[in-house]
């Protein structure tokens, strides 16, 4: 088991490294202008977490030499960031601080925001097939990574929870459920496909690929009621975005419904579950238990 | 030979009946607005130029039952219909009709409009595969129809083609090498590809895949001379959108540089070396040939 800083400071500038590898080179100068829109965007920092929970699954299986598909689970980062651009944008969330720097569209304007975003979620794709082949992995595999990719974030999923969210402004909404519903597309399924694309390349079994899948679901549910918290009282300079953006656009949310103390004892529910769903995998499961008390604890 | 009326009254009912199929039921209540919208512009009318064009020239390398790849081929309009719904937002063309209809965000929001581009994107994506396995395809082949594709619509291509042109706005440009690598970018990289994945589905060796390369990168570029033609002097009702755009924009373009003429000529020299291309495939290529000269003599 180790500590999630010691995961973080291994990992992350080999994450980075990948990362910078597949924005490095835009094809003509023309393109200089979205390229560099691309890499502000996605070298802006941010814990790299959803890579991060794909290897951490992937050796939950017994497995070994997870670094060289960094460069495929690049792929989770880059539409991650395509997502937080277009969130960030007037029409959507109306962020202009992001990570403690101005959001996309502040610096490169709002139509090139919108490309940048167009073009991170499409290179996604096509480096799922580049690096899966480069690491050497099936053709079966990698077109199921693609399935449970593009289920994850397109519009029954991570698409369809920033519909919900952006639904539910100015709306009186009194019951958890929705919310959860909200959380469940537009986190907790993304973060459940991390999880369940480790295990694909750990060529995991049926079993196996569930408990992943519910491992992902439950400590991303608890990762967006923790948002929700620290919207609400965590430190604005510590989380490097304005807090309480939700009360101002009349969000409901966790707190706002259950309240402070109900609300943590629902995350913590949530990851006790996570926790427990990993008894069925047969590796070192001590990396993810690290990781599941973290993002309970975190405080950004 | 077909005349490109009967092409399109043949096929565009049956693509139409498959965005039908892969749009038709959100999978809970509170996804409806989201996928209404992105009904909306797919079933907004065009001529689904795309699918067709893969279709005729798998046909082209001698090969029948073209009908079963209708499903996968729709994935190249759910993507066209994305660019074209993110094209028309305020911050990019700001326009306020399509095929004479209100544009997307016109109708549901600038966000959702956002969103309902981000779900038809990657929903493309996912289809690629779903639909690749249905019509069973080989895995191998299935991965290279999603590279020949993100390749086109990606950073590399479509995304980096509009933001090309979103920064050619209000600068003076005299030189229609940069028009025409815009144009190549933004439209012609796309038809091409849609001409090579029907090449890819049906086996084509690298000599044949290059010759509808070739034929669908000159068409595009040709397509989109007439576009810049019909923008400055076509009707209005007919092409369903107001025209004199680009000079209101001050954006220049093939006619703005060229004049109208030379304009026309340029495109007739495309359209002429496509076909040409077209020698080198096995099959009958008399569709391809009317697609051709369609293109050229569109009025809409």
């Amino acid at each position: 088991m180790r500590a999630v800083k010691d995961i973080l400071l291994y990992y992350c500038p080999r994450i980075d490294t990948a990362l910078n590898e597949i924005l490095a080179i835009p094809p003509s100068e023309e393109l200089n202008y979205l390229y560099e829109s691309m890499k502000y965007s996605v070298m802006a920092g941010g814990k790299r977490l959803r890579p991060i929970l794909s290897l951490l699954s992937y050796l939950s299986l017994n497995k070994k030499e997870e670094e060289k598909y960094i460069p495929l689970l690049c792929s989770l980062e880059l539409a991650h960031t395509y997502s937080l651009i277009h969130d960030d944008l007037p029409s959507m969330d109306n962020d202009d601080l992001r990570r403690g720097k101005a959001t996309n569209h502040k610096v490169f304007g709002e139509g090139n925001a919108i490309l940048a975003g167009d073009g991170l979620l499409t290179l996604a794709f096509e480096n799922i097939v580049r690096s899966g082949w480069k690491a050497g992995l099936k053709d079966r595999c990698i077109l199921n990574i693609i399935i449970c990719f593009s289920e994850a974030i397109g519009p029954d999923g991570m698409v369809g929870g920033q519909s919900m969210d952006l639904a539910s402004e100015n709306k009186i909404i009194n019951d958890l459920d929705v919310i959860k519903s909200i959380h469940l597309n537009k986190t907790a399924k993304f973060l459940s496909a991390a999880s369940v694309i480790g295990g694909l390349i750990g060529d995991a079994n049926e079993e196996q690929l569930e408990a992943l899948r519910k491992y992902g679901e439950k400590i991303g549910l608890a990762f967006q009621i923790i948002d929700d918290i620290l919207d609400l009282i965590g430190d604005e300079k510590t989380i490097g975005k304005p807090i309480k953006s939700d009360i101002n656009k009349n969000k409901a949310t966790y707190p706002s419904i259950a309240g402070l103390d109900e609300s943590r004892k629902l995350a913590s529910i949530e990851i006790q579950q996570a926790k427990q769903a990993l008894t069925l995998l047969p590796g070192d499961t001590g990396d993810l238990v690290s990781l599941a008390d973290f993002i309970l604890e975190r405080s950004k």
